[in-house]
Formats: C-alpha cells, sequence, structure tokens
C-alpha cells in the first residue's frame, strides 16, 4: 500500500514538487503539470501527454528530449481537468501545434478532447488521439473501445520521435496512429494497490489466483486463474498477444516491452523475459532492443504486462531513437534540447494567465448569486460526509475515486462561489465559476460532466432578476443536453444520466403543471434517488470492459447516486428562508 | 511477495539468462556473474562489483561504460562463492589490475577476499574493497563494522568513474577509500518481502510502525516507531544522516540518494524527496544530481533510505561523470566503451576454463572415497528436509538464506562426490572436490566455511590407505582451525564454531583415550547438538548491529544447529556396514 504521504488531499501536488527538484535539469512546472526545461524549437510539433498520475514514469518521468514535450498530471488514477491540458499544452506549444495523447479512458478523452477545441479557439494547432493497446479490455474489431496501458509507452515515444525528427502534424498524427494500430498489451494482476490514505486496497486478487485483463486501475480483467510458474505466465501472454496480432503486418520483427506494475520486482521479470524472448523467437521473430522493466505503473500493485509493437521501418527508426528524459535514457542522449532556449519563469508565468471576465448582476441577481453560494456550502459539506461511501460503490465498477473527485470538486466550487459572491457575481457567474473550478479541481469523467451542468444552468439563469421557475427547468434540461453531447453517453448506460434524466422530466413535467421549482425540485429530487438505486440493474455499456459490467450489476452507479444525493441537498436547503431565488 | 518464478532454486540463474537476454548490447554472462560486452582496454583498471542478487539494479544492473566492469552475482541475499567472484575477475581484468567491491557482509567479505588471494596467485594484480555506508549497524567510531547499503552506489559510481578516467590501481583504490569515507545512509522498512518460493517473509514491521536502520536483507534496525508522515520521515532521515557528517570534511555539496526498496513506489519517493531538499537546503546545503529511484532494492521490501556523500572537487567529478548501464544511464553517454573490442564466445569460455587435477587413489583409499560419497547423499537428503527449519531460525537473526544455502552447498557436494567416485579418487579427493563444490553453489558465509573444513578434512586424510582414528581426528581439528583463521569469529561469538570446538575437542579426547573414531564421533555429535542448542543464550559478537544482536538471544545460531545435524547425520550413516572407513 501506498504508504508515504502528508496529506493525501495533496499527494499529487507534493508529488511533483518533489519530482520538479529532483529533475530541474529536464523539466519545469506549469498550471497542470510539466514541460520540458527547454522551449519547444520553431517548427517542431510538441507532444503532450497525460493522464491520472500514480503511474510513474508514466507520464511526467517522460518528459525530454526526444520524448514528450509536456506532461498533464492529474491526481492518482484520475483525469487531469480541460483545464490542466490546455495549460500544459499552451506552454509546451511552439509554433507548429500540440497534439495531445493520452490512453483511451473517458475522462481523459473528454477532458483533453474539449482542451483542444479550446485551444484551436486560441489560433492553436491542436489534436488528440487515443492509445488502445490493452486486448483484453474489448473485442477483436472493436479495438477503438480498448483502454490506453503499457502500449501508451511505444505510442508515446512513436510520436514523440517522430516530432523530435521534424515530421509536421499530419506526419507525427499518422505515426500516432501507425504505432497505436501496430500495438498490443495484455497484462496480469496479482495483488492490489492502495490510494494514498485509503485504508483498504482498491481491489485485492484472491491468495494464489491471478487475473488476466486487468488494468492498470485495477479495473477488472477477463478470468481469474490459478498463479502460473513465470513459464506458463510468459506463454499466456505470448500466445495472447501474438494471437491479436494486427491484420495487415507480417513483419517479424517486434519492440517489446515486459512492464512491471510496482510490486513485481525485476528479478521477476528477467525470469519471465528469458521464456518470452524464447516463445517469441521460436515463433520466428526478431526482438527489437526489448524494455524489461517499470514504464507504467500503477502504484504498487503487483503484476505485469507484455507489450508488443510489430515493426515497419519507420516504426523501428522511431523506437530506437534516442531520449534524454528523467526516468527513461536511451543512446547518444542530450539530444536537440540544447537548440530551444532555456524557460525563464515568465515564460511558465505567461503560459499560466488567464483572463478573468465578470458579468454586470443587478441586486436580484447577486441574492440569486448569495443563494447559489449557500447551496454549494451544503453540497460541499454532504459530499465530504460521502466520500467514502461513494468511493466504495464506486471501486466495484471503476477505479475509486468517485468520492474524492466530488469532494475535491465541490470544494473548489464552494470557494470558487464565495470568491464570486465577493466580487458582486449573479447567479449565472457564480454557478459558471463554481462549475468551472469543479472540473479543473476534479478532473476524472465526472468533473467535467458537473462542469459543463452547472455552466449551462448558469448561461440560462443570467446574473440579473430572479429566474422564474420555468427558466430554472429549462437550465436543467440544457445540463442535461451539454452533459449528452459531451459524454457520449445515453440513458440505460449506467451512468449519472439515468438519475439526472428522470429528475430533469420530473421537474419539467411539475413546473408545467404549474407547480414552484422549490417544490417541483424536492419532488423531481425523490425521482432522482429511485432512479439512482435503480441502475443498481443495468450494466455500463461505454467505455468499461465486459466482466467488469458484469461485476457492477446488483450495485448503483456511482455518479447516479451522487447526484442523486446533490439534488436532495439542494432540495433540503430551498426551505430556507431569505435568500433563495424563486 | 515473490510471485514469478519457476524452480526457486534454479531463481538467480533463470534471472540472469533473462537479464543477459533483454541487454545483450551492454553485458555478456561468464560463470559466476556478467562483464560488460566489450573488452576492458589496456590501461584500465577493472572493477568488480557484486553480493547477493534481490537488489536490482544492483549489481548486475550498472555494469557498463562508465560503470562497473563485471558483477559477480550470487543467489537471492546471498555472497556470491570465492570461486565465482574470482571467475567474474578475470573475465573483467584487462591488463592493469582488478579492484573487487562488495557491501561490507561477512561472506562477501571471506568469499571475495579469498578470490583475490586466488587471482594474486595467478599473476593478477587484485584489491578488495568493502563499503561501510549504514550509520545504524554501528555505532561512530565503529565505522569499519558498519554494513554496505544504498552507499554501496555511490562508492561503486566514483570508483568505476576513477577507473573509467585512467587512475591506476593505487588511484582507484584511494577514490573508493575517499568517497565511502565520505558517504552516510540511513534507511527505514515498513514491510518485508518473500524470498521466492518461501510461504512466509523474511521479517515483518508491525502494521503502522517504520523499522529504522533495517539492513536491505531484513536485518533488524536500531528501533521501531510509529509510521510518520512523509515530512517527518524526511525530518528522521536528514538529521539522522547529518548527525552522522564525516568529521573530516566540511563541503557544502553534496551527492544525495533517496533510495527505494522496492514496494515504496516513485511518487511516495517523490513526496519525501520535496521535503528532504528542502531541509538539505536549510541546512546550507547545495544537493548535486540527486538520484530519487530504485538503486539497491530488497526484493519487494517496503522502505526507503537517504544517502549523502559530501563532495570534494574529485568526487563530484565522478558523481557527475557519464554512465550507459542497462539500469542507469546519465549524460553524454556511450562512453569509451567502443575502445575496447567486444568479447566473442571464446573469450567468455577461456575466462571460464579451470584445469582439474586428481589424485592417484589406491584400493583402500577408492572404498574411503565411495563411503564418503555415501554420507554425502545422507548429508543432503537429511538437508533437503531440514531446510525450511534451518531458514526460519537463520531469519530471526540473520537474513534467512541459511537453510537454501546448505541445500545448495550439499546437493553440489553430493553431485561432486559421486563424479569424484566415479573418476576413481579417494576419500582424500573426494572430500576436496565436495568441498570445493560446496563452496562455490552455496556461497554465502556458510558455503566457504564448510569448503575449508571439507578441503582441510581431505587433505589430511588423503587418497591412499584407510585413515586411522588419530588422523581422522586430526582432520577435523585442521578444518576448525581453517575455519578460525578464514572467519574471525571466536568460540562464543554464536557461530558454528560454538557447535564445531565442542565436537573436535570431544572426538580428539575419545580418540586419544583409545576409541575408535566411529564411536568417539557418534557420542561428539551428541556433544555438538548440546552445545548447537546451547548457543541460544549467545549474543553474536561479528558482523551483525547490535539490536539484532539482543533479538537472537533465545533461538540457537543456525549454522550451529546445521553443523550438528550434519555430525549427527554421518554417526547415523557410520554404523552401515562395509565401506564405511576405519
Amino acid at each position: 500500500m501506498t504508504k508515504l504521504f502528508n496529506d493525501p488531499a495533496r499527494f499529487t501536488e507534493d508529488m511533483l514538487v518533489g519530482f520538479l527538484d529532483a529533475n530541474s535539469r529536464y523539466v519545469v512546472g506549469v498550471p497542470g503539470g510539466v514541460v520540458r526545461a527547454h522551449k519547444t524549437r520553431p517548427g517542431k510539433v510538441a507532444v503532450v501527454i497525460g493522464g491520472g498520475s500514480g503511474h510513474y514514469p508514466a507520464f511526467c518521468g517522460t518528459v525530454g528530449a526526444g520524448f514528450a514535450d509536456g506532461a498533464v498530471v492529474g491526481n492518482i488514477f484520475t483525469s487531469p481537468s480541460t483545464e490542466e491540458a490546455a495549460s500544459v499544452a499552451r506552454a509546451a506549444h511552439g509554433d507548429a501545434g500540440v497534439l495531445l495523447i493520452t490512453g483511451n479512458y473517458a475522462g481523459d478523452v473528454m477532458n483533453f478532447g474539449l482542451a483542444v477545441s479550446q485551444l484551436r479557439g486560441e489560433g492553436i494547432d491542436a489534436h488528440y488521439f487515443a492509445v488502445t493497446d490493452d486486448i483484453a479490455s474489448a473485442p477483436k474489431g472493436e479495438e477503438a473501445k480498448r483502454r490506453g496501458i503499457a502500449g501508451d509507452f511505444t505510442v508515446f515515444k512513436a510520436a514523440s520521435a517522430a516530432a523530435e525528427e521534424g515530421l509536421d502534424m499530419a506526419g507525427v498524427l499518422r505515426v500516432a496512429e501507425a504505432s497505436n494500430a501496430a500495438t498490443r498489451t495484455l497484462g496480469v494482476a496479482f495483488d492490489g494497490c492502495t490510494l494514498p490514505g485509503a485504508d483498504h486496497p482498491l481491489f485485492t486478487v484472491p491468495d494464489g489466483q491471478m487475473g488476466v485483463g486487468l488494468g492498470i486501475h485495477g479495473e477488472p480483467g477477463v478470468a481469474e486463474e490459478a498463479m502460473p510458474s513465470a513459464a506458463d505466465l510468459a506463454a499466456t501472454l505470448v500466445n495472447g498477444v501474438l494471437d491479436d496480432k494486427p491484420a495487415d503486418t507480417e513483419s517479424t520483427r517486434i519492440a517489446v516491452i515486459l512492464n512491471g506494475l510496482g510490486r513485481t520486482k525485476y528479478e521477476e521479470l528477467f525470469v519471465v523475459w528469458g521464456e518470452v524472448a524464447r516463445l517469441l523467437r521460436a515463433r520466428g521473430y526478431e526482438v527489437v532492443e526489448p524494455e524489461v522493466g517499470e514504464l507504467v505503473t500503477s502504484l504498487d500493485m503487483a503484476g505485469c504486462s507484455l507489450t508488443v509493437m510489430w515493426l515497419d521501418e519507420e516504426l523501428e527508426r522511431y523506437w530506437r531513437a534516442p531520449a534524454d528524459t528523467p526516468a527513461y535514457r536511451k543512446g547518444a542522449a542530450a539530444v536537440a534540447d540544447s537548440s530551444g532556449d532555456r524557460r525563464t519563469d515568465g515564460d511558465v508565468r505567461a503560459a499560466a494567465a488567464a483572463p478573468a471576465v465578470r458579468a454586470t448582476a443587478d441586486d436580484a441577481g447577486r441574492a440569486g448569486g448569495r443563494a447559489v453560494a449557500k447551496l454549494f456550502d451544503a453540497l460541499a459539506a454532504m459530499l465530504a460526509e460521502a466520500e467514502d461511501e461513494l468511493g466504495r460503490i464506486d471501486a466495484i465498477a471503476g477505479d475509486g475515486d468517485h468520492g474524492r473527485g466530488m469532494v475535491k470538486g465541490s470544494a473548489a466550487a464552494r470557494a470558487a462561489a464565495a470568491d464570486a459572491v465577493a466580487d458582486g457575481a449573479g447567479q449565472g457567474s457564480v454557478l459558471a465559476a463554481a462549475g468551472k473550478q469543479w472540473a479543473a479541481k476534479a478532473g476524472g469523467t465526472s468533473g467535467v460532466l458537473w462542469g459543463a451542468l452547472l455552466s449551462a444552468l448558469g448561461n440560462r439563469l443570467g446574473d440579473t432578476g430572479r429566474p422564474d421557475s420555468a427558466t430554472v427547468a429549462a437550465g436543467m434540461r440544457d445540463g442535461y443536453d451539454a452533459l449528452v453531447q459531451l459524454g457520449g453517453a445515453a440513458p440505460g448506460d449506467k451512468t449519472m444520466l439515468d438519475a439526472l434524466l428522470p429528475f430533469v422530466d420530473e421537474l419539467e413535467r411539475r413546473v408545467a403543471d404549474g407547480e414552484r421549482w422549490e417544490q417541483a425540485w424536492a419532488a423531481a429530487a425523490q425521482t432522482a434517488e429511485a432512479a439512482a438505486r435503480a441502475t443498481a440493474d443495468l450494466r455500463p455499456k461505454v467505455g468499461r470492459a465486459r466482466p467488469l459490467a458484469e461485476r457492477s450489476v446488483g450495485t448503483p452507479d456511482a455518479g447516479a447516486t451522487s447526484l442523486a444525493m446533490c439534488a436532495r441537498t439542494v432540495a433540503e436547503n430551498l426551505t430556507v428562508k431569505g435568500d433563495s431565488p424563486q
């Protein structure tokens, strides 16, 4: 388990302080992550990688010459926020565009995708690519649904080397796609890991058993088998990966990674590697510069994975290319980084600057803003209480970070709302500010969705006058619509939508029937609670492996549950006399 | 725990196969370990490092340009044998001498020391140095008694860089001494590790506690404390190390390693590092190119250590010097290795060649040889049964490898004895061959001692005629004397001597009184068993930290116990009619 921390809530920030200090010759910190200590040279596409932390050396450990230009650093096992991704990309960007790459996870896809939109709006040629190497997470033919695990490394390296070589954005994107199409990984785990400050592991594997196909956040795999010998494990991994060989290659030259997840140590990996290498050669393959070690970890999870990238001439060149980064160095390093000037503090601050705009509110709007801020007080207090329960539910089918994310998000929203009120903002701006900070600080999937929901509602309510009941209902409908557009999920997919849609329907229906929105809200909150409970009968349909979907049946969705809890808390606090909007 | 292996008894061999395969551009295998893939260039002192395995990247992971020329690879947590150390040194040697360096452990000191004598006998200018950085293992003023832990890395690197720079043997030895004198380490552990195939950990740390000063094999430390926050741990480590600052330096420039033992992961280390760096700077120090990561591990032990090397101009140059090895790369690598030719298979075989000499025996001597070989059958069978029990006793005060070592040694001795019998050897040559292989395959302290005991006995018995009782008794006395000379221990130090001396005294006394040696042996074996049990009341006096010595009181010494068990097994098998020598 993770034993060393100060305040668990600040684990990632504390980690970054130490990482940046120890590696100041390679990297500097920017809001949301790290970039190379030297500026990206003119004409070079910037490659920004990222995702949640807890996977070191992925992702910040491979920022440097020959590898990434920047890394966005989320909380442990949690997607960074849109704002963080955009901030790092802005800082890493030279003048030739920026490619953001992550593993294929809903939260990363959403946040990095939104960051791309934002960056394009600022005139930066930004693109996004998601790695899908994990063969256990979706069957053949549905490769695009697969997660990214240790194959992140081969794809990040190939794209980065292509950018270092001087390819333009189209070329770098093509290499990212080609390396991803050529990469397959199968992983196994023998024991779980424990998040900093948690008192029980994220998941466990029964003694003497092995989980085949487990993800790097403990997402359940495709099968549980008796713990094999090293030789039998090698056969399982080699057969599994080679059986999924991409259809469009007959190459016999392969780049290979035998990756340790954290607790499975080097000596064990070498024992397995001896067998893996023998089996690969017996199948007629030539192994090119294999990596045996810890490249994409999961805190101290016990387990390992085998990654194969089938090489053509171009991919082999990128695989063999030199790199010089904090945690990964290869060949005649000290590459071309000296061609860019060293960054100064001014550069870093400039990259982080973001103008604050405040709309003009009237008295009624400001009263509404104060009422909204009080509701955020109540939500933040309620969610702090509910953190463990939400984490427990989420750990059954996901990675257990939902409680933490909701606490971080609501606390940030509460602070932002209070600041906005102090600035004289109306309800619309208070909601927008709260939504922005919720998304920025919570990260993950729920963070960006809550941010969008609150922003949409705020836009509809505006900063002047007291919104009438129809406007409140319409605002919630706007929020629902924003989520559907963003998340790619539909009702029935076992997400927060399954509580939000019945809530919005009920709210609208009652308001249309003439009820005041406060009364309608209380009734709709009850509807949402019943709907959240009913998600226990559903199977997740997006972004989840099938065995995980099966396992989650019988447990309500964490996102739907927390949404219903929030709806109820708002209803309870609307009865307070005085400032409440009508 | 260690989960991945095939036959646990072949773990190290299997590990080396995979390590060499994955790193063939850096290293090749030779009997006993690995050397650089390129020959040592003329005029360059060869540096050979080593010790037991289970510490990767120490030691074989740092063989390469700018670092070591070779690494001797023992079994997990067990000193390599004399023969292994000599073999690797021979292969690594160019024409300018070879420096062997290990951490300061009794087994390593003995085996590498004997290897140096052997190499000098062959005309190679060989030297040995032991690292003593662990401040918890002996108090100030007794620095020479301290163990070597993560400070192995700074000393190995400094000496290696000095050799790479072209210093002669005197110069390299001076740098080894200077870097060791300037290096201090304090380690902590939170949880134990499990040897391959074992069903319980080598040691445990109570939940919520931290062992301060634990060694890298689980040797108990100086104190047990409540598990601290990362910041408090940083203060403990910084204060502990700085309080032990060498008296002869006022340098404010320091090389620093925050080393993870295996399960304490990078993110946690960075959290601690942030605090360590702050505290060191607050004390006026400038930290030069710190290393935060896994450099000297202990399988999957949870814990970490802080190493500081106070720098002068010369040590700073060596600390910053480039290196290019399987697991550690720094600076403009690809150093000077191309100046040496790449080794061929012929080089590797030549380095391993060792002539076999067989003395001429008569019929009586050959009958004695067959009888001795049968005794080794019985010893090997008995020790295979006793492995777990011996390991359990040894784990209380040592590193738990005694059972494994006795099994490996006796099995190798049994095979060597059978081979010698097939070659027509007499009792003396059978014992000598068995002793040589026992030492070669068991490694560790007990291996070299048993090898010396058997060789001395064989020398006395000779290959012709049936030795009389006085000769057998004199042979055992020769064995005892050889051990005293080799081991630096005395009776009362809680070692195998405490069983062997009463045994030899009793055997001699009875034989002098006219008893046949077989009857005298049976009685002496009983004396040895009583003496072995009585070692439970003793405190170890050599090579052990004080708290460990305290902890061992109440448990008999593992080496004394196994010696008594062997004496009894011999006695039981002497009653068999027929071939037994008289």
